[in-house]
């Protein structure tokens, strides 16, 4: 038996989110489907982070166990003909010890949330991200952020069905910038509770729009209650970016 | 009777290109539709270019001539509700003379042309880059595309549909360059050849590829003759940036 760890670039339009689910579609049952394919093997995947329906990966990481003599080049190839069509590519694959487990071994996660920031519809990025017509303060924005970096208990911040033992978490990055008529925000940390990043982005859009001081979002944050939240972002602006393990960058 | 002009950011996926075509659905009757939606007349515009089927635009301009008093911004938000659910966004709006129009007065015309240059199936940007497996050697295209700059009998790299009066065109720019891992090409011309892009684009990948030398970039053009043509590059790679005219950047 041999680990393989695979980076996974995905558009998370059209998939009930990464993990299999009984009422649709995943990237975690075409992955394995497409595994299963090429080795005649049951194929199981592990991933770094269990991202949401519509949410989008550019290097999601996951391990899978094949026993068939299979070169990660090859691998890689032959399970990429086999996702055809889904938008799934497997863009990286290494052999890994049999002790480095995707999402237990990961120390870092980050994403990216991007935020159309203009008047007129979209169209080319439609559905690769959220499309706010009222005008952002960004910097307002950044700043009321920074009350979330640190360690805290994140309540607000996470969804009802969170399955984390604890809500508590520690950011390491929460940064929020203009780019053009774009807005975007860079979050952060070893791991994160279930809503927590579209979460912290809906706060920080209403501080944005002006609707909340940038204080509300400290206080939201001390109230430890899912009630406070002010509004959850929607999925298809956010971006899985990275997992970083030990002795990777 | 007043004259407007619209920069109109489109994704071409799924349209049978820019202009009315009596087989599918285009972007001009799309936008011909949504203003008569709107004013209750009857609308004909028209557009700084004739895009293809699948080929993007970042800032088309066009015209469109209306009797009912309205604003440019109250048109811009009017069209775009009715434009909705296609991918057609008009992104300004503004009055200019009688005698401004969109395509006989426009003085310069940019395209980006990306591929995405990696061996894995695009996810993310499916149908709106050229995906090329092969490793290409951008400098080589660069160097190669310089012999199509200037003034040229275009023949080579013009569609049999091609309806201009002249092959003889003057290429002010095309720059060929490496970005990670996409390559991009920036043409840049008073006005282009039907598919004239497309085809220098198809051959300076096949320069890229290693299968065609630098040399025979340029000796496909001293040919004048389509047969001579290597490769059409699709059109999903195309984008249309900007149109200019006298008095604007």
């Amino acid at each position: 038996m041999t680990r393989f760890a695979l980076t996974l670039e995905f558009d998370g339009t059209g998939f009930m989110g990464l993990q299999r689910q009984a009422h649709g579609p995943s990237v975690q049952q075409c992955v394995e489907e497409a595994v299963q394919l090429v080795t005649g093997e049951p194929a199981v995947m592990h991933a770094a982070g269990r991202t949401d329906a519509g949410v989008h990966a550019v290097g999601m990481r996951a391990h899978i166990d094949i026993v068939k003599d299979l070169t990660p080049f090859r691998l890689m190839e032959a399970v990429n003909a086999r996702l055809r069509p889904a938008r799934i590519a497997v863009i990286a694959c290494e052999v890994v010890p049999d002790d480095w487990h995707a999402r237990f071994s990961c120390i870092g996660r980050s994403y990216i949330y991007r935020i159309a920031n203009r008047r007129a519809p979209l169209t080319l990025e439609h559905g690769h991200a959220w499309h706010v017509h009222q005008p952002l303060d960004a910097e307002a924005m950044h700043r009321a952020a920074q009350a979330l970096v640190g360690l805290h208990d994140f309540t607000t911040f996470r969804s009802a069905h969170c399955q984390s033992a604890s809500p508590l978490k520690t950011l390491d990055r929460l940064d929020v910038a203009r780019i053009g008529d774009h807005v975007q925000i860079e979050a952060e940390a070893r791991s994160f509770l279930h809503h927590q990043v579209r979460s912290m982005v809906g706060c920080l859009a209403l501080v944005g729009m002006g609707r909340w001081r940038e204080q509300q979002v400290a206080e939201a944050l001390e109230a430890r209650d899912r009630g406070a939240l002010g509004l959850n972002a929607p999925p298809e602006g956010l971006y899985f970016m990275h997992a970083t393990y030990p002795g990777e960058q």
